[in-house]
């Protein structure tokens, strides 16, 4: 029998206390929790105090002005809980996580790459890229990513022209132009399974992991559908000047840089006629975006403000011109996310401008190559070729002799096509591209070479990521390089110690876009005539499609560093007569042997005073190429390849001591064979053929 | 009146319901944490399972064949617990952070610094760097830093040959010789008042932040002293071959790359005898250390293991020969240190050594400026000197068209003197260092001068970070450089876009050990008996330190890229009249004017037959600089100056285009003026002085 009364009473005391100790050994874990909420401490994620940190109240609804001036001394908000609250917020270690970033043009093209290495550099995830493009873009990003072999890394391309129809009704002051409205159309544009998206700007850079955004699509109610860090700016204000009129936002707005979406939920709350309608009412007032896709989508959060999640501050630091950004990375100890969102970019004036360059450049001239990281423990379908250039890899032996040639020729080079700006020409049945290939050390040769050869150029640079960053500064430098649009520059980023120069001549070559090229190296200038000149000669030569046929041009070198260029037959004979000018490579040559009896009568015969009545002439000199080393079977014909490395037949000792650092000089005069009796029929030296023609492996 | 019996019960119910309804929601926090803890998500810090992490009783003493042997499925140890226990780990936000690190030589000052990149890069935190150093690294290393200007960083220095009487009596057999004994004495060494400290070897890289490794100080029960991972290896099992008989551990015993000391604790533990003892007593049965202070830290531990704490196995990763770090690595998603600890370094053979490698080559070629960054919100002590230095910045005019000279003038370059191994010259009165600086693309000019010139020579080389990297390559493949022990190499970090001249002359001249110098540019070659001249000539001229005198020699140049030089004075003569040769800057030249008229009868003079019997010469051609530039008004007397920025003076047009893009050939003739009666008194163009004199700045 059970004690009645007061005896009774004691012992549910005693359970409830048991109990409630046994409560309290269960979920000890809590007062760690509850004090680190307590103490807000600036480094967790998620919960970083703040006066531009929003702080959003228990039905997920802003309370406009509390919300957004709060008192600077104010602890982290409502919305840090959810850190100690709910499951861990980041994704498991080998969820897939998805980015999409719309990107047009050749400096978009530049900029997202930077994003992406920023990215790649601190992710622990697999990632999805989905990437809404131009046709410029794609070509770019497509070769690549597909040179990259990226370890758990997918693209997909959706093309950017196609929607164009959907915002282009919008008129829009921004200088994003169209593309900056492209955010809108993403919940259609992309697949209908996907349901989870982060949005980026293309000026954006990580200083975190992704994952850690990423994870912050747990703290989502059951109604919020995009994630936006607040504008650090008091644009949306209204007050900057006089008659200043922004779109209408809740408070100071929300920045659309670094967007967390719902697709899923986007598309059920008929986001497609939700701001197609608030964009078309406020146009009724306002004559146009200011901010592009940023203007709208404050819009509609005005108006339908249970929509939005408010992020920490950290993940979008806008460095706009007039930010407020210092209030909140002064306040957090780790950045996660720099955004770049003043038209000045880089130059944007700011006190602490040098240390956020300094995460930008650290990516920017980064070893896109270091990125190729595979990530252990999380399976993935190798990028495509991977796996079987792994076997070949290891199938290599290192005691080769040429086991350096044979791992070079199989190393795949990231390639970053139409590096700058670049109009293809116009459609011209007889056009010729010069093609050729240099690394930094001949940057020089540019302004010369743009001099000589007036026509379209596809030229393909071997160089590091900081080195293509101080090639485009010498670009920018140049007025003579600036102003060529017809000049298409190709990186190709080194790895190894040689300098494939057939990988880089095949790039180069692909992306040439005439019906001709002319095949030349970056050491050789050509005459001023010599492209007018080759377009005259296929054209009488009726070099039509069905003939494939090449034209033959003498070459000269000169030993002397300066040099008058040759203008005419006459003067070019002349020189050779003082010894002024050899017939190029009739010295003794490094790894080359002597040109070979087919080519020179032919060159004898050129040299005839009789042959020719106007030679177009090429000529250059060779200072030393100091880190690049040529693969020397990879030469062809009479194409320079004095390298540091010679193959498997010795090389000549150098003739003097002088020769040994530096390297030849070389003067190439170009000109048709013009059929002289005592001549062989024209040999290939040089080659114009059609492009569809298959480069050398 | 109060209900009795069953009324009373039913009431006692309801409120115990009410209060464990109470304490859910009190403490609902606790789920998250317990659910973190029982999924022992690899991600959070301390947190990694994995076969080789140690587990640790509540008694913080080690369960030795449990802990160490436990099965490869096992889930977190109790270790894992504490994260979510206590309070927040991680120190507060500017906390100062303590790191010793052992440094001795000219290969582990480069290797320190690799880690030093790293740690700074993901730091949040204040740093104290106690650096225990030879003298050889502290004359690196004090330089390094105090050029390097980083934001809250300290160093302080500690004399390792004091030290050196304290371990020398441990016969050791580890590669790291007796500087890897010297961890041993830190708790002595290092100041009274600092209780915690971080100690690192020089080759671990970090890949996450130092304050999650500091913050495992918390873990540490009220005895504990040292922190430690397990040693990756199968060493300390003693079953590696017959008779293979390591130093007494537990279990596998722990690697000593990285630990956590607690000073204070290991003084009143009367660490200094515990260890000799130890060690002792080892030495009576084992010859010698194998592993140097980590055979005396393991046997340690092995008789005291209440003092060790062990920590999670990615704070090192170790990658030796025979590691089993995979298991380890492959389970965590987040590395944290690496250390590379086999005798092979990157070298070693490992299947993912490719990835490892990745992130060491990240930071060994990652720009150092970068790392200039300021901790917001942590007010710090500015390095020294650049408080002023950011005023005089702060006043320049960007309007001002030699803005970017003064901005150069202005810049701190970070300097790296004797970048690779040097032996100073033995003492000798008449010596003669010769001085010169360049950059990247001069590299090929340095064997040649090698070759010319058999005596010590200081050589400040303008390179950026990942340049060093590849000019140590370059060394490395070259045997007359590798075997010249008396060049010392003086790495001047690139910054901005001019090239630094006088600054570079300065580091250089600074490093020259000799009572005289001969200051030349990289571009000269001089002749082959020069060195013995100069030196023979100082002493019969009475050069001592009472009389200040230079001396000065002609300089010539040629037009040719292939050049014998000329072995005499009769020689020199017949080419200068076939032209082969000019007097040097008698020609036209690009920024510089003409020579000075004091100078050319000088020259006239030395020229004549009649003046000296054997002229040392010196010459060389000049390649182009594609992106370095001079400052102009720097350069003194003859020294080339041609710069692709000219001066405030407008430059003359070059002569041809040939010129355009490439610079003018050198030749340079170097001889005493013999007094000559046609010529004035020697003029200032080489000094020979004193190294005490000031530089030009």
């Amino acid at each position: 029998m059970l004690p009645r009364g007061r005896p009774r009473a004691l012992g549910a005391a005693a359970l409830l206390l048991l109990l409630l100790l046994l409560g309290f050994l269960l979920f000890g874990g809590d007062l760690g929790c509850e004090r680190r909420k307590r103490g807000g401490r600036a480094g967790a994620p998620g919960c970083f105090p703040g006066p531009l940190m929003p702080r959003v109240p228990p039905d997920g609804r802003l309370r406009r002005a509390a919300a957004l001036d709060g008192d600077p001394g104010a602890g982290p908000g409502d919305h840090n809980r959810s850190d100690c609250g709910p499951p861990p917020p980041r994704p498991s270690k080998c969820e897939l996580l998805h980015v999409a970033i719309v990107c047009a043009g050749h400096n978009s093209s530049r900029d997202v790459i930077t994003l992406v290495k920023s990215m790649l550099f601190y992710r622990k995830n697999p990632l999805h890229l989905h990437l809404v493009t131009d046709a410029v873009a794609r070509n770019i990003l497509e070769m690549l990513f597909h040179t990259w072999m990226v370890p758990a890394v997918r693209v997909s391309f959706y093309n950017a022209d196609e929607l164009k129809s959907q915002v282009s009704w919008i008129p829009n002051k921004h200088y994003s132009g169209l593309y900056g409205l492209m955010k809108l159309v993403l919940p259609s544009a992309l697949p209908a399974e996907l349901a989870h998206v982060i949005v980026l700007d293309t000026d954006v850079t990580f200083a975190s992991d992704i994952s850690e955004l990423w994870a912050l699509f747990a703290h989502f109610s059951d109604t919020q559908a995009i994630g936006l860090v607040e504008n650090q700016s008091d644009w949306y204000l209204g007050n900057l000047w006089k008659n200043h009129r922004p779109w209408p936002a809740l408070g100071r707005g929300f920045n659309t840089g670094v967007i967390l979406l719902r697709l899923d939920r986007l598309r059920q709350a008929g986001w497609e006629q939700m701001w197609r309608l608030t964009a078309r009412r406020e146009l009724l007032t306002l004559p146009a975006t200011s901010l592009a896709d940023q203007d709208i989508f404050n819009a509609v959060i005005k108006e339908h403000p249970g929509l939005v999640q408010p992020l920490p501050c950290v993940w979008n630091v806008q460095l706009s011109d007039h930010t407020l950004a210092e209030r909140c990375y002064s306040a957090a100890s780790d950045l996660k996310v720099i955004h770049w969102n003043s038209p000045k970019k880089l130059q944007v004036k700011n006190k602490h401008v040098e240390f956020f360059r300094n995460f930008y450049l650290t990516f920017l001239e980064y070893d896109g190559n270091l990125l190729r990281r595979e990530l252990f423990g999380c399976p993935s379908q190798p990028p495509p070729g991977a796996e079987q250039l792994q076997q070949a890899l290891a199938q290599l032996d290192e005691e080769d002799p040429c086991f350096e040639f044979r791992q070079q020729q199989l190393t795949v080079h990231r390639v970053h096509v139409t590096f700058l700006p670049h109009e293809p020409p116009p459609p011209r049945p007889h056009d010729v591209t010069l093609v050729a290939q240099l690394s930094m050390d001949r940057l020089q040769m540019l302004e010369a070479l743009c001099r000589h050869w007036p026509g379209p150029m596809s030229l393909a640079l071997y160089l590091t990521d900081a080195e293509a960053q101080q090639f485009l500064r010498f670009i920018e430098a140049s007025p003579v390089l600036a102003a060529r649009q017809d000049v298409a520059y190709h990186v190709v980023y080194r790895e190894g110690p040689l300098y494939p120069v057939n990988q880089l001549r095949n790039v180069a070559l692909a992306q040439a876009l005439t019906p001709y090229v002319f095949l030349s190296d970056i050491d050789f200038l050509p005459a001023y005539s010599l492209y007018d000149y080759l377009r005259a000669s296929i054209e009488q030569l009726g070099l039509g499609s069905q003939r494939k046929a090449a034209l033959v041009v003498p070459a000269f070198e000169t030993l002397h560093y300066r040099f008058s260029f040759p203008h005419s037959k006459v003067e070019l004979l002349a020189l050779l007569d003082v010894g002024a000018l050899y017939t190029f490579r009739n010295m003794s040559s490094w790894c080359c042997p002597r040109p070979s009896p087919s080519i020179c009568p032919m060159l004898q015969a050129w040299t005839s005073p009789a042959s020719a009545p106007a030679p177009p002439i090429v000529t250059a000199s060779r200072p030393s190429r100091t880190n690049s080393t040529r693969t020397c079977p990879a030469t062809m014909g009479l194409l320079p390849s004095n390298t540091s490395r010679p193959c498997s037949s010795p090389r000549a000792p150098p003739e003097t001591e002088a020769e040994a650092g530096r390297a030849l000089p070389l003067v190439l005069a170009l000109g048709r064979h013009q059929g002289n009796p005592a001549c062989p029929p024209p040999s290939l030296l040089f080659k114009l053929f059609k492009v569809s023609g298959k480069g050398w492996g």
